[in-house]
């Protein structure tokens, strides 16, 4: 298991968005989750995704480099945000090339993740999501995967983190996505 | 609705792949199948996935030439012959993106669509798929959408289809297919 960057003191996570959109609801939710972070803790955004090559397993030996810097980031980052859009009953083609490249490097193994979801209508989505992330062997916390209905809202990035109830309810997703980073510290993972 | 590029007489069947690998066993059934095909049909293997941009909506109106391409071949096609590998208990990342493409277009709607499965253990990936193309509106054709278990066996798109039994069962397959297709002719579809 490579260790984290950060093995003790600040806490890296990691936000990685499923769509390509600039207005993205699901990337302006982890942007808000970014301004919300507590003290401590930050939270990067993923922006290689639109990056990589399409997955094929003839040239995963070949690194491309969009890859090794998304494994690297991966790798370095504490815990991971996960928040993909609905598109066609499935988790968008996007999340799952990304997810597939990361399959093989195991950069998914023991990391905590907390799956967000934009709407409650994105059912089947979110159960793909969760049945091939657990299949990576991340281990999903239950406590930090909210679902919040911003799909539709209308609110901006600043308006979801303003929002008393869906902040109140990001925040508290954070936290818990935190006190599992330091159970893990604990445990010696 | 767009008309088939054949309204009569010859069958014209589009095979998609969801795997770039060379070797891989999904792209073999279904250019075994093109060997089975039956009189009067042909099977075409669709090339084009790995030439597709990832799926933005911001660009979908620009339309990207190999977007256009795949649209043109989709609708242009009586039939659609689809298999995917499974990639971490969902379909590849690969064909998602592709139909991802194809939802705003309705490339799909009302189109017959044989759901074939190299691996009787690939069952997320086969449901995953089964929930997005009948999203789509596409009209999955049950009698056509078979699975056989050639995962793991080495055998090469020539023995598949000299396979007594695996090349029944691909031939049962093509002829449900292409007797959906003569009845939504005659239902004027």
């Amino acid at each position: 298991m490579v260790a984290p960057a950060h093995p003790s003191g600040d806490m890296k996570l990691l936000a990685i968005s499923g769509s390509l959109r600039a207005a993205s609801h699901n990337s302006a939710l982890l942007r808000a989750m970014a301004r919300l972070a507590p003290a401590g803790a930050s939270v990067e955004l993923c922006r290689s995704l639109g990056d990589l090559p399409l997955f094929n397993p003839d040239i995963e030996t070949s690194d491309p480099p969009p890859v090794a810097a998304l494994r690297a980031q991966i790798i370095g980052a504490d815990a991971l945000l996960i928040a993909s859009p609905e598109y066609a009953h499935g988790i968008t083609g996007v999340m799952k090339n990304a997810l597939d490249w990361m399959v093989g490097c195991e950069a998914f193994v023991f990391k905590p993740v907390a799956l967000l979801n934009a709407s409650p209508r994105a059912v089947h989505a979110q159960a793909s999501l969760r049945e091939i992330v657990t299949m990576m062997s991340a281990q999903i916390v239950e406590q930090a995967s909210v679902t919040v209905p911003i799909l539709g809202s209308g609110l901006s990035e600043e308006q979801i983190a303003a929002d008393p109830e869906i902040s109140a309810a990001l925040r508290a997703a954070l936290a818990a996505l935190c006190a599992a980073v330091t159970a893990g510290r604990a445990a010696g993972l």
